[in-house]
């Protein structure tokens, strides 16, 4: 039988092995679900072990459980490809927005209803499941894999990076695939190319030692929130929207004509995405369009600020402190330290008269990431999503930033490349959270054909 | 008996009185002190009548009351006078740092401790004083005398304008003098001739309808955050500290080189004033002193400004909106109308691309306030105090705005002139209050002085 074929014949039972996984209450965020974790755990891994994956065991961090596994009889001549998803999944509150329970789940119209069906259980299985279907045919797989899953991914894999850099020989492989990632729509495939990075400051300014008169002290000691305003408008130019900051641009891999190209074949409603955030008009750096910025060029945004009198009325207060918080997301090849760096530099140079700045460091930071043009694995993936879909994929980029894949990056020295059959429609961290069982199918296919075309 | 004696003799009696006045707790911003206040009006009006002054009574407003009395038969040659002040208090917690009761006075060192001892019972004795000598030693008095002696003071007037508008033909007068005033230190005179006034308005910067993730849409749409912290950059020269709001300063009455000269004689410590406010470092509008800024220059000061997160640590949110709140000291000619109006065309004029802005008016407008070079109540007040204190008064202004002297202004037409005999250093708001008894005595042979200086 072959493995489309086995694949065909297996649906139903799929589908109710899907509805297993999706009735344990897995959600990471919530202490007193730990033991639905490790029991999702549990189920991947006894479920990776019924696929015929060896060596399917449970890593233990000092939080939630990973899970491991691998097949590695493939050959030295055949790659090696690491396989990720997560089993852990958002809360379901408020539960009274659900139309069937979350951890109940049903299917109805063609989908699986239920919290994690889309993110990230059903993207997850689709790989073991296409593992499955290639054994049962040919008794092998075409390459070495690797399986790891996370049981923290929805609370940012606080316990992962040590994991990762204990195991780093084990995971060692030559290409990544993410089975947690959307596809462009239910028909559109896509390839996500870059992720952005981020850092983050907060910048203090202090004048007067306390809140001080506006009448008795105005016009003789500076104003911090005005310092503050300062500083921050001579960050990025309000009417090009270029940031100012010396050097910030220097390492920014500029956009190719081949880029722009790709970025501009994906669709782009600017009326739509108005009306979306309700925004009056879009707003960026100029030369770029929306996409390209929304995607390939980095940003400054003040995330908040605050100084002097917040209630309501007035109180002529000239205030002693004032703060603001800001992030920065970054393109390849920008580094989050440097920046950091480079924001501080800025504020020295620019500091209005009397007053004192300090700039501060934010937790969360991450590098950017980007898919090098050409790059083996994302090759393969876009000629198997292209069978799959009919139509070649869009080639995207992602405004935000996606930690395990930097994670990846930097232990392990391989590009991932998302592909997964989610669709972010899918209501992903929201009730009545659903997955296509079209594309639960059509995943499965598609691994099982890049799997096969990357070992022949 | 010369006016002179009769004080010296009855001294003794004035301070038991002043005593008494102060026991009456007339906190005019405690609910339950509303009878006190009531107290003490009826003392206030006993009290100028005890003195020889005629047509004493209350005046009913729709919060605490007024008193009137008046003097009126000098002759339609003589000057109107009217003589203003307050018997409201401010209230007295924290009661654990007085060291004898507030409103259970006593007398220490030469000075009289209790709340309201010096701002403004003292105070507004002392003309009432000197009235009872002059006419003791005279049975009349030189000028044509008005007294309105207010109990809201405290609180800000609020029911003050329309009692005086309604009076305006009783209150009608050529000069006032307000004896809620004080002088340069416990040694040295002034005379102030000017305050600021004020304006105030909210700017509220709109971009996305909600807040928005920072990864998602930064780079697509503008940040209110920094496009008002562009707006409010634009405002002021980050270098000369000059406002940059085009016609801000077209009405402003520019320092004369004798207006200078008078600011310069003012002893003025830089480091002291650091000291006491803490800040690193003076700044403001290039080309004047830190006196002249802080007296006689128009400043415009953010009061408060929030937007986005404020907690603690990072969250990488586009907020949807930014407010901030502004206030600006005006100077002779200005108009917190028109100054509000520049503004709002400054905003307009200036607003970054993608946002939308709105301007609304804060409530406290105060017109400033500034004495014409040689007004002849200001003349006879500056020879009576030099006489008094055996050195010119220093020639001074205030950055702060007293509603009560643009009030008069408005409704009477007539510029008063402060002429009290408090010093800032007495805990006129605070625990320990206290009146220098001998500028109690000095108070009362000034103001026969002034008295006999304008009917002569
Ligand atoms: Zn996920
Ligand atoms: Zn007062």
């Amino acid at each position: 039988m072959s493995w489309q074929e086995y694949l065909d014949t297996h649906q139903d039972r799929f589908e109710q092995e899907l509805l297993d996984f999706v009735r344990i209450p897995s959600v990471s965020a919530r202490p007193e679900h730990m033991r639905d974790v490790e029991r999702a755990a549990r189920w991947v891994a006894d479920r990776l072990a019924a696929a015929g994956i060896e060596n399917a065991e449970i890593l233990p961090t000092t939080g939630h459980p990973a899970v491991y596994g691998d097949w590695l009889h493939a050959g030295t001549d055949k790659p090696s490809v690491l396989i990720y998803g997560h089993f852990d999944v958002q809360p379901a509150e408020p539960l009274d927005l659900w139309t069937s329970p979350p951890f109940d789940p049903e299917i109805r119209d063609g989908r699986l209803w239920g919290r994690g069906a889309s993110d990230d259980k059903g993207g997850m299985f689709i790989p073991i499941l296409a593992a499955e279907a290639l054994m049962a045919e040919t008794g092998r797989l075409p390459v070495n894999v690797k399986f790891l899953f996370e049981g923290q991914e929805e609370i940012g894999s606080p316990d992962m990076p040590p994991v990762i850099a204990a195991q780093r020989n084990r995971l060692a492989c030559d290409m990544i695939f993410s089975a947690d990632g959307l596809q462009w729509s239910a028909q559109e495939a896509q390839i996500v190319m870059g992720l952005k990075g981020l850092m983050g400051v907060e910048i203090t300014v202090d004048g007067a030692a306390t809140d001080q008169h506006s009448g008795l002290h105005g016009g003789g000691i500076n104003n911090p929130l005005m310092a503050l305003s300062q500083l921050l408008a001579s960050m990025k130019d309000a009417q090009t929207g270029r940031i100012t900051i010396d050097g910030f641009y220097d390492d920014v891999i500029d956009l190719s004509d081949e880029d722009r190209a790709e970025i501009a074949r994906v669709p782009f409603d600017e009326a739509g995405y108005l009306a979306e955030t309700g925004a009056p008009a879009s707003f960026g750096e100029e030369g770029y369009s929306v996409r390209e910025r929304l995607w390939a060029r980095p940003t400054l945004e003040i995330n908040g600020l605050t100084g002097g009198y917040q209630g309501a009325g007035t109180k002529t207060v000239l205030p002693a402190r004032a703060s603001a918080k800001i992030t920065c997301r970054l393109v390849a090849d920008q580094d989050p330290e440097r920046i950091a760096a480079l924001i501080a530099a800025h504020v020295e140079a620019h500091l209005p008269p009397g007053v004192t700045a300090q700039v501060d460091r934010l937790a969360g930071d991450a590098d950017p990431f980007l898919v090098p043009r050409g790059h083996n694995a994302t090759r393969a993936a876009e000629e198997v999503l292209a069978e799959t879909y009919g139509a070649a994929p869009y080639i995207t980029r992602v405004g935000g930033s996606i930690p395990i894949m930097t994670l990846f990056l930097r232990e392990l020295g391989v590009h991932g490349v998302m592909f997964g059959f989610s669709v972010g429609d899918e209501n992903l961290h929201a009730p009545d959270e659903f997955f296509r069982l079209e594309n639960f199918r059509r995943g499965q296919t598609a691994y099982c054909r890049l799997l096969e075309k990357l070992g022949g």
